[in-house]
């Protein structure tokens, strides 16, 4: 017999709904929050939604995982510190199989960011999966799209461009074999989390957003808040070692690395005094971070061997 | 021209995302909220989809104000004082129209409650509005599910049953025509919400829950989680006037008010010493609260001629 929807809550989202400042977690009209008084909260919604955001029947233990994710590569771009977080489920009708795997998947990064869920609700619909996360930041502090200035270094986290490659195959765009499209979706799904990373960023940074729409796009967000320029040197990116692997031609390597999206990666800028600092972030999180360019004063170029390379103008968007 | 994601957000969702203690609205990866000292958080989450909690082709104003009623519903139901809110909204293609009348419905209610929108996105799938609401309660004072004493009276403001009735005409269940499926169904998404009451009941009332779902099955979360029962007293239960008005039969409206749910009034509880200061509220608020019962040691009773009436035992559920 299948649960009813409170028993399906009770079962697969209340086990871990508690923390320190969580008054209340599930089970009222509202959680119940109290925020330390040197805490500024941060909140940041998303939601993913089947064959918009991942591919029909995709692991639900993925699903899960991914859903938090993207919310936590938002609460990393601004260094805050993962908190606690609400999750609205629609699903198209009560499958326990699915939920015990997506919460299997969800409950993996919330417990690694020991991060409760405090709250939520589950609807009748197509599969949507709605996350709104909050994290802590110390007063006054925080990596903001408005404050690169010119002169500094831009440098982003990880790799760049696998998500793309693993939606261009699974559209058959390209077909490389079902093997490489499993690893590269795979991937694509279990991204690394940037939080410890970012919080000690704020120390060296004021800049920072997460490559969610790919790279061009969403520095645009920077260059247009903080009304600057930026010169991109396409030899610089740091590209996935499927890349080369898969023997990619060069231009759909830089294409997938520019507008790919799904990257899930911090591009944050930082003064040049800071490099030796932030090499040494850079070891002691075991994270690769790599300088891809500088803030100018001009418009947005992007540059391969010195030249300016004209590319594709458009970022992804979801209209 | 369709406008892209970022236009349509900018030109109907960023109008008004500021006020005290939000140190940053829309525009970043996160909001940022400094909390006062002496305020606990309530967050609550809903989701509204098109055909499961609305018709279709239900007029987008009417959407925009319900979707963010049903979350304030929430925030009265703790007696919180609403503070702000996030907006996640997916939509099947980039239908202006829509979204003009959807921001007008739903800043019309922000608006009287100064609520801002600080936060959220925009994604294409079928029409899901999830939003998160945000409210402000003195530290320490709250009313919960977990605090009905037995003594209490049992009080629901407004009346119940209209939204049930309004179901019921828009699935043919009865036909009454179209105009009076017309008045019933609009008055169903244009709740008016109790917030300001509210805040007030909690120098009366521990406990509280909104109706959602339909009384009996609220009243229930309130009993189970207080370990108590209840006589309800069918024969006092508020009405509306539309029910005579149709001549509907009297087991029809008893069902519609117990069962019928999408009420979004408020049930609580109070120690009998408070009748009084509990009708003068309702005067001084212009709301009408009507006393249907009493909180007991055993199970709930449904009382009708002062004799036990055995009725329906499921509440709606979403599966």
């Amino acid at each position: 017999m299948a649960l009813s929807e409170f028993d399906l809550i009770k079962k697969y989202f209340t086990a871990y709904d508690s923390g320190e400042g969580i008054e209340l977690g599930i089970g009222d009209d509202c959680a119940l929050l109290n925020i330390p008084q040197d805490k500024t909260l941060a909140i940041t919604t998303d939601t993913q939604i089947e064959s918009v955001h991942f591919f029909k029947d995709t692991d639900p233990e993925f699903i899960g995982y991914k859903s938090l994710l993207v919310n936590v590569s938002d609460l990393a771009s601004m260094g805050a510190k993962p908190y606690c977080f609400t999750l609205s489920i629609s699903l198209p009708n009560s499958n326990e199989e699915f939920l015990k795997g997506f919460a299997k998947g969800l409950f993996t990064l919330a417990s690694k960011l020991k991060m409760p869920l405090i709250g939520g609700n589950t609807t009748k619909g197509e599969l949507s999966i709605t996350i709104t996360a909050y994290g802590l930041l110390p007063k006054g502090k925080a990596m903001r799209r408005d404050l690169a200035k010119v002169g500094d270094d831009i440098y982003v986290t990880g790799t760049l461009g696998l998500p793309g490659l693993a939606v261009d195959l699974g559209y058959k765009n390209l077909n490389l074999g079902e093997d490489a499209f499993n690893k590269c979706y795979q991937k694509s799904m279990l991204i690394e989390d940037r939080c410890d990373l970012a919080q000690s960023l704020l120390n060296y940074s004021t800049c920072a957003i997460d490559i969610s729409d790919g790279l061009v796009g969403d520095i645009k967000h920077i260059l247009d808040r903080s009304n600057v320029g930026c010169e991109i040197d396409l030899e610089l990116l740091p590209k996935p070692v499927e890349f080369s692997e898969y023997k990619l031609d060069d231009h759909y390597q830089d294409k997938l690395c520019l507008y790919g999206g799904g990257d899930y990666e911090l591009l944050f800028t930082a003064n040049p005094s800071f490099q030796d600092d932030i090499k040494v972030l850079a070891k002691s999180f075991g994270v690769k971070i790599t300088r891809i360019g500088q803030i100018k004063n001009a418009q947005m170029k992007l540059l391969k061997h010195g030249k300016i390379c004209h590319q594709f103008s458009k970022a992804f968007e979801h209209f």
